[in-house]
């Protein structure tokens, strides 16, 4: 798992020495492109948080930066407006000494027509190694990853999946509930797999337009989390039936339509974004109902264990979706949660890359 | 006053040899952010000049760059779109080595309704430690400096405010109008208070909307200069009664509806940008009414002392608020406050760097 | 030709080892700005393609950077929407190690009304030395070079002229059909006159409005091929008279409507965009029609020598001017275009850059 893209380089590249990979395990990367999380065993997630750690510490220095992708050509187009997940990509790869090229598609000449295929190709033709993705549709980053040389990172496709949020919320929680222990373990060299043995983790809201809620389904099942999913009916349809079927392989969750059964006594606590857009299509009475049933309030809040935490993937709705005395309260993670972002899309492409053939 | 990033790179940081503040001056930089020029002193003011002085010298250089700010991140978040300061600030930071993220809050999930807390928490989350922001709402950048950990820079808030350019509008006639005579002073260790004693500075045009006006009116009374505000009475409501105010605080100036008493004599001629929106709003019978009686011609301009400096802040309408000739005549320096606008953002950035504690 | 900007960095700059010009050759490149390709002689084009032979060998390094242009500022200044071409230059420039400075047009406040001379004066006076510039008016760039005082790259103008388009089609007909022995003559000096002698290449489409055809009938017939143009009558229209008057110049080229007169025994076959607004100008029926009647099908290619090259200058409209089997198929070097792009431009800004006057 080296990455060293200059042998002169070796001695600067701090990562490597670090140590995300120690030589008594057998853990490798294998994979080419991260387009969902649902592929990655225990031990893969494991590996992605102990890199993460890693660029957690370059992060912590006075200058946060390696050269470990100088020369590469990171390539962010976004079919989607963004702000944080196409900076943080943005500030990972730059982190990493990448050259970066930001095509943002609805104001380019991608509106033009060209189909997605061929935007891909000429992605690739101008050089770009890591390409970074978001569409509207789901499975679009699946169809660019047929046609590309490189590596593709979904950074999000319709309702269907967005990996790396569910990577950081998963490193963000392993931080906060493993405590000393955990990290003592983490050297022992567990594995992610069983550390949330029994912990109740709550994703609240709307889960049904959700691409965090179904990419975090599957990291946090995989961690032995007691998962609750909880909002309106009309957000949750089919969920239940994807929860009978998951039970069978072995991925439980729980979905309730009731707040209080999904808070009582819970660990983490995640609202979800609420967006006007859902009353217009009838799923949603009006946004001042859906806050006086199911926002994240300090009484609601009450319900969960003390010290539980308050997880939200952002942008915030402050006032519908989760009160804004609980999103800056001193159980949020919220700010975490970017900062961690940005250690795991510097893993993900750091363990990307390193599967990529040297030129 | 050194900002060093790293020891190693000591000699090579030419600026702190350049000497902005010579060991003898006990003036140093207290400020953590620059949200206006209200609250800097004369010798503060000095201060910004010199260190400005010590940027132009870096931009005449083959490789106009120094290695500062390297590592260090400089955001860039714009709600209003913008050209010149927007990559004026960007030119300066990467001049000074620094990583530049751009967000143009307008076609950003910015616009997804996000509070502008949560944005300013966001952003320095994703590793911002200086945040330059220009807002439309009057005050903006004061309340993201409450919760931003590092340096705010305001690149212009409503009608309120928009420092760097009063910054290098000063730094510009300083260099025009105190000659050889005003270096040796400098050298000397003489403030930019009384330099511009007696001289006679007119700013024509749209006071009223002008955040460039506001904040030059601080630095120019600061400076000692005989200021002068001359626009059509209903873009001049309110500084009347401001310059009875500031007259008891010892900051004076005059206003006037009368273009020939302004200009009479005058050292330097700053016009203001004209929107058309004013007249939809009922402020401006037409443009061409505003041309005729206030635009800055030929004929005006002959009313001022001979070699009178011509400003203007950009992006000009010309032939409504000035002549085309007048613009692109012997008079303007307007091109050379584009280029001191560089100069004065570097400083002002290196500045405000050297006030945050080393991580 | 040397353009090393520190002397120390000279033994760095493998591009004058690769030796685009040997010392045994006279050609000098003396022209300050790229507004066209009608004033570049056969042993600058010729200076051009090898140039750019060097440049590809940069791209095929691991890490393809060389710091040629480190510390100038390159600016993209584009009042279009574009991706390849915008990226191209960006790529280009980022791998000569330029500082790169976008402004796309259309949302920045050149919307304010601003002048085209005062935003080039403004983007000069910001630190511009190489200014790349896409506008809709033809000739635009023509008169942002007679304010600029560094070097115009025209990206596209108009109607009129596309030149670094015509560059890169140049260099991939000229790889692909001289073969070896084409670089054998190149090393013997041979020049680019000549060389497309007898070699049957086609433009096919909308010729009307297509500046990508206008600067490449200039190049091909300097390279002396036997260049066809093929469309619409309506989308002809002034080309027949063109054609007179260039065959008295010495420059000749056909121009038919006849597909299957155009595609016999052709050696390489252009196929252009159709936009859909052509339909709404009455220029054409229907785009179904026209993909009946001049589309580029696997049948019409049967027509042209076997082997015969597809290409496009994108973003294609697959079905409509070209079929999805033709433009993916095994004759199209339509990504080999993409890639040859970002040589030509590193070519290209590195041949403009070095007839700047050192600061």
């Amino acid at each position: 798992m080296s990455l060293v893209v200059d042998p002169a380089e070796a001695a600067a590249v701090a990562v490597s020495s670090v140590g995300a990979a120690p030589e008594s395990e057998a853990v490798a990367w294998r994979h080419r492109h991260l387009l969902d999380v649902d592929r990655l065993s225990g031990a893969e997630l494991e590996l992605v948080m102990r890199t993460t750690d890693a660029m957690r510490e370059v992060l912590a220095r006075p200058i946060a930066k390696v050269p470990t992708l100088r020369g590469r050509q990171v390539t962010i187009l976004f079919y989607e407006a963004s702000t944080r997940t196409r900076v943080s990509f943005e500030v990972a790869a730059k982190n990493l000494s990448a050259d970066v090229v930001n095509i943002a598609a609805a104001s380019s000449s991608v509106s033009k027509g060209e189909s997605l295929v061929d935007t891909v190709r000429t992605v690739e033709a101008l050089g770009a190694q890591l390409l970074v993705m978001r569409h509207s549709v789901s499975g679009a980053p699946y169809l660019a990853a047929e046609v590309f040389g490189g590596s593709v990172l979904n950074g999000g496709d319709g309702w269907h999946a967005h990996p790396t949020q569910a990577l950081l919320d998963l490193y963000t929680i392993r931080e906060r509930l493993g405590g000393e222990s955990q990290a003592a373990r983490s050297r022992a060299g567990a594995t992610t797999e069983g550390l949330l043995a029994g912990r109740k983790i709550v994703i609240l809201g709307d889960l049904l337009h959700s691409r965090v809620a179904r990419s975090n389904i599957w990291t946090l099942t995989a961690s032995g989390a007691d998962l609750w999913l909880c909002g309106p009916p009309t957000l949750l349809r089919g969920f239940e039936a994807w929860a009978s079927r998951s039970s069978v392989a072995g991925r439980r969750f729980q979905v309730t339509t009731s707040v209080d059964e999904a808070l009582r006594d819970a660990d983490v606590v995640m609202a979800l974004r609420i967006q006007r857009e859902r009353m217009a299509e009838g799923l949603l009475p009006s946004l001042r109902e859906y806050a006086a049933r199911y926002g994240l309030t300090r009484e609601r809040l009450a319900l969960a264990r003390p010290g539980a935490l308050v997880m939200h993937p952002g942008p915030m709705n402050e006032g519908v979706e989760i009160a804004p005395d609980v999103a800056a309260g001193v159980q949020s993670v919220i700010t975490d949660q970017v900062t961690n972002g940005v250690a795991v899309r510097m893993a993900v492409l750091y363990l990307l890359a390193g599967t990529q053939v040297p030129a």
